[in-house]
């Protein structure tokens, strides 16, 4: 059984300032926590219910596992239909963005994306395209957000995110600017080259002025209905398979 | 002010039962609510704040307004945020799927897309790059399911949805089968012709064996990096694009 402290401690975690305060986010699900167990995430404790994966058990030499009740992961998770294990890990220090480990691929930036299911979709097609950085603009929605690690099913443990001043980065990086704008020229005749980043707006705004400025190549996923915009998720994602299938020309 | 029994049964909504009894459901939103209201939807009644669109209410000649408070908004809106405006809409008839009406077009087959948000991207995706009718298996999450609604920001008045027994209909209907399934061929290598279907899977087991007896082409979105899947909206929108790119060669 958890304490009331401890209860209390976990559930204060779905807000960020707790998070930033303890320095520590919860992991939900067996898959997800098997992600992050088999990654560099340092994982501080793990409460489960019976019906846990054994595999997960056999790592206990190294982590610290309790068996709690239903009742009580039900007290501590932010689902809904909360699943068998809750990982309790250490955020780590923000990497750092070392402009030479850009070069020669493809990474995202984000202007502002304000969904966290949109993010943790991002953050998992963008893993599953074996796209590994991320760069976000500071107000951006947090990345260990409970809903946002939901949604990466894992991958959140596999792409390394940043958070800077987006038009300042922009600005002093000699990469190519692809933005993702509506009066771009048609992605299906884009040469991509060879590297650059991809710059994707906000879900209501789109990009900013300042960031817009920026862009090197305005880039446009041509409709052919009747819908006013594509969410920015989907709009990622057939960017990054745009870029996927040059690698097969 | 709503009458008791008014906010209960536009609470009761929510639920299938309840939708299917009074063959009604809800849109929120003044961009989802002008979308059905300019459409072949029948609107019944749409209750509002004064923070309405002052371009609906020009639609009143025909439609029932009803200023409400705040509070009795939020007792009816499905949405943790409630907009501004909710529309009583009639749920029509279901649309006899005319297989002739495929002919010469790529449509998308659903076998048992659970989740409202999936299924409402994949109507707003659809939309977007001009396909008018996707085909679900009887047990495909409800399209008119509020977070459904919701997220096809108003798509769902523009595309043909229909449920079928999706087996006995792949098997009876002349035209190429398309499967996303993870064995398949390189979807970057793959010639969709002119005609088709695309045929989806449920979230987290795919297309149901039966189904896959009928497919006639399996494609792939081959993987670059460690993510175990894509969601299934991020698949649909994906195999979207590749043929939409066709158009442009």
């Amino acid at each position: 059984m958890l304490s009331k402290s401890t209860i209390s401690l976990l559930k204060s975690l779905q807000q960020k300032k707790f998070r930033i305060e303890h320095g520590l986010f919860l992991v939900e699900g067996n898959k997800s926590v098997t992600e992050f167990a088999n990654s560099s995430y340092q994982i501080e404790a793990i409460y489960h219910t019976a019906a846990i994966d054994p595999k997960l058990l056999k790592l206990s030499g190294k982590i610290n596992f309790t068996e709690i009740s239903l009742n009580d992961l039900e007290k501590i998770s932010s689902l809904k239909s909360p699943q068998e294990v809750i990982a309790l890990v250490k955020i780590p220090a923000f990497p750092i963005l070392n402009t030479t480990a850009l070069k020669g691929k493809f990474a995202i930036a984000l202007d502002g994306i304000q969904d966290p299911g949109n993010m943790g979709t991002i953050i998992r097609t963008a893993d599953w395209f074996g796209i590994q950085h991320i760069i976000c603009s500071a107000d951006t929605v947090d990345v260990y957000n409970p809903k946002v690690v939901q949604a990466t099913m894992g991958s959140l443990a596999h792409v390394n995110i940043y958070y800077v001043e987006l038009a300042e980065f922009l600005g002093s990086i000699n990469m190519p600017l692809f933005g993702a704008l509506l009066d771009g020229s048609n992605i299906y005749k884009t040469d991509f080259g060879t590297e650059g980043l991809i710059i994707m707006g906000n879900e209501g705004n789109g990009l900013r002025p300042e960031i817009i400025k920026l862009v090197q190549k305005a880039v446009t996923i041509p409709r052919g209905g009747n819908a006013e915009s594509l969410n920015v998720g989907i709009a990622t994602a057939i960017f990054c398979s745009e870029i996927k299938r040059n690698s097969y020309k």
